[in-house]
């Protein structure tokens, strides 16, 4: 599979780290959305109408909506802004959340914030039974940190019911949700599903790098306002040009309709691929169940997570590679960490873990590439 | 002065706030440069090289700069570096630095760490002697936030004075600064001015938003280290395209022989528009002595404070706005506040302070745009 100047062919299924940049050049809008002049204005419009058509497609008020460097500071946004709230309100999270989370959990624990864990399932989902079993046990906890899909399996938790959970809790709960896999991957309905804040990345959806929405239902103090801008939610010069092309790639891919059949089209790939791959004889779908489970939707069709018995993730990762396959093993942020600790989480044992790779497909994935992809992973375990 | 097309001419005097925007696309780098495959390696391959020519051209280790998302957030994360520092340093930092600073320093006092103020003198410049002082009345000092270039007034701190006050100080202080309105408008030797941490940003040199620079001399403990990116400084996935753009313009702009060469040029038309300012009755220079100061480095020549005698700064900069030019008033990232806090810092009286303007310029800036600038203030002056 080698292209006409000889270079292998690539094959690229590792969307969830980062997808394929389709943005547009809006350099001519330079100025500084917070000057008055001119070019200032022009600059704030363009701003304010990107925001406006995220809203449109995300379906939440256009005041809701703040520009930010990215998913990992709307996370950290939402979640320091604890260090500032009144009152000593306990802060909980899942173990398989973004490490965006982990780390901000761990930060906040450090500067003396009560924290506590709300376990998953084998699926690694937040249930609401587990959720409840968590505000039972944590009767001071105020702010919840949970991830719509994980960015590791697909898992897929139903926010909805963490929302009727909090309703039927004596206190209220700040419900923070982590909606970077989920956006343009499956149908998301951010005012519906109760959520008091969450994050969205640029990135993910074809735009460009340093550019992420925080979606916060009512304004917020927060922990650090810098300059001032996007309300006082997050200082620094607004990046006019990322917040355009979001929008774009907003409008483009995650509007309801398209991620709808989309997601018809992503699924039938991924079926195939997995009916496929549990067939051969070395390989482990993550978890196994996934494969057997009847509820289709309990998994992204875009994220799986599969191990192959007695090779290790990362040369499977390496030997894909060679042969023109681009997939990771776990998340890219954690991939200093080789201990997958989302995996940890889900109960998976040592061996597996170590053995898994993550294959992630977008809205350019072919099923001539899903073929080709099964036929590279039957070549590698041939040799290996 | 109007185009073809009948639309006025504009003529740009606010590169303080934001540079026009010369980028290539370097969208193709679309992977992610923690994952391990091919593109992601390729990633990782143009960050690493972006950060090397980087280094090149500031002059410092490859290994001691980290890509941020920009200056506000460079700067946040060298002062809440404190917050997980062992021992109770007082953070100290003076009334005039940039508002992401200034910012911050209220958050961590509010976090309960012990802070002081440094006194900047007439110009706006933190001076040796002050610095001293602060120094001397402080004890538990061992962390300063000072600015190279002042972002309203354009006054210059010669930073290699603070570290020879640093020297002779019994306790180690360390000495951050903010270099965002200082690279590629003087010369800087970061290296040399002793300075442990500094905050660039590429917006001001031309390049994207949502990109910047921390360097550090040495690695340190940060408050957040997100999902690990950048050696665990400043996590989130990285901004590639930027960093290759920050490079570019670094390497365009901010090279040692093209700044002295470009200061030379912005001193030139600097002076022409002061000493013709100076003439027109109504108008105050902001520090009065700078048209008469004998140290004609004391400013950077790409920065002007000016106040027209019963014209309020917003009417003044409205005007020439329509007249084509776009001036600021004061920050763009303080225009939310009108209190002009480095001016009120600086001495400057309350109504000096309204009616002051920020004429700022940048290496496309033309002797005509002078003539035409100082032109239509002086038809303003006729009207107002």
């Amino acid at each position: 599979m080698v292209n006409k100047d000889n270079s292998i062919r690539r094959h690229y299924f590792d969307w969830a780290a980062s997808a394929p940049i389709a943005c547009a050049d809006y350099s001519s809008l330079f100025g500084n959305p917070s000057s008055q002049h001119s070019e200032g204005r022009a600059a704030k419009l363009a701003l304010e109408d990107a925001r406006r058509r995220c809203a449109v497609v995300l379906n939440v008020p256009v005041d809701t909506l703040y520009f930010t460097s990215g998913g990992t500071e709307s996370n950290s946004i939402a979640l320091f802004a604890n260090l500032v709230k009144k009152g000593q309100g306990r802060i909980i999270s899942s173990p398989a959340e973004h490490s965006s989370v982990r780390e901000a959990m761990q930060t906040l624990e450090k500067m003396g914030k009560p924290t506590g864990s709300v376990s998953v399932d084998s699926y690694g989902r937040v249930t609401a039974e587990n959720f409840a079993k968590a505000l039972e046990k944590y009767g001071d906890a105020r702010f919840a940190s949970v991830m719509a899909v994980n960015n590791e399996t697909g898992a897929v938790t139903d926010i909805a019911s963490l929302r009727d959970v909090i309703r039927k809790n004596p206190s209220p709960v700040h419900l923070h949700c982590d909606l970077v896999q989920a956006v343009g991957k499956i149908p998301v309905d951010i005012q519906n599903w109760g959520i008091d804040s969450a994050s969205i990345s640029a990135h993910k959806i074809s735009g460009p790098r340093g550019i992420g929405l925080l979606y916060l239902r009512r304004p917020m103090e927060v922990f650090y306002t810098g300059g001032g801008q996007e309300g006082g939610i997050r200082g620094g010069t607004e990046n006019t040009q990322g917040a355009l092309s979001l929008a774009d790639c907003l409008e483009k891919y995650c509007g309801a309709e398209t991620v709808q059949a989309e997601y018809a089209r992503a699924k039938e790939r991924w079926n195939k691929l997995i009916t496929s791959l549990v067939k051969m004889e070395r390989c482990t779908i993550i978890p196994a169940h996934r494969a057997k489970t009847e509820n289709e939707d309990a998994f992204s069709p875009y994220i799986l997570q599969v191990a192959f018995k007695d090779i290790p993730g990362e040369v499977m990762a390496r030997a894909l590679d060679d042969l023109g396959f681009a997939v990771s093993t776990g998340s890219a942020c954690s991939s200093s960490s080789p201990e997958r600790p989302v995996l940890l989480a889900m109960g998976i044992d040592e061996k597996l873990r170590l053995e898994g790779i993550r294959i992630s497909q977008g809205r350019q994935t072919t099923d001539e590439q899903i073929d080709l992809l099964l036929e590279a992973i039957a070549e590698v375990l041939k040799f290996l």
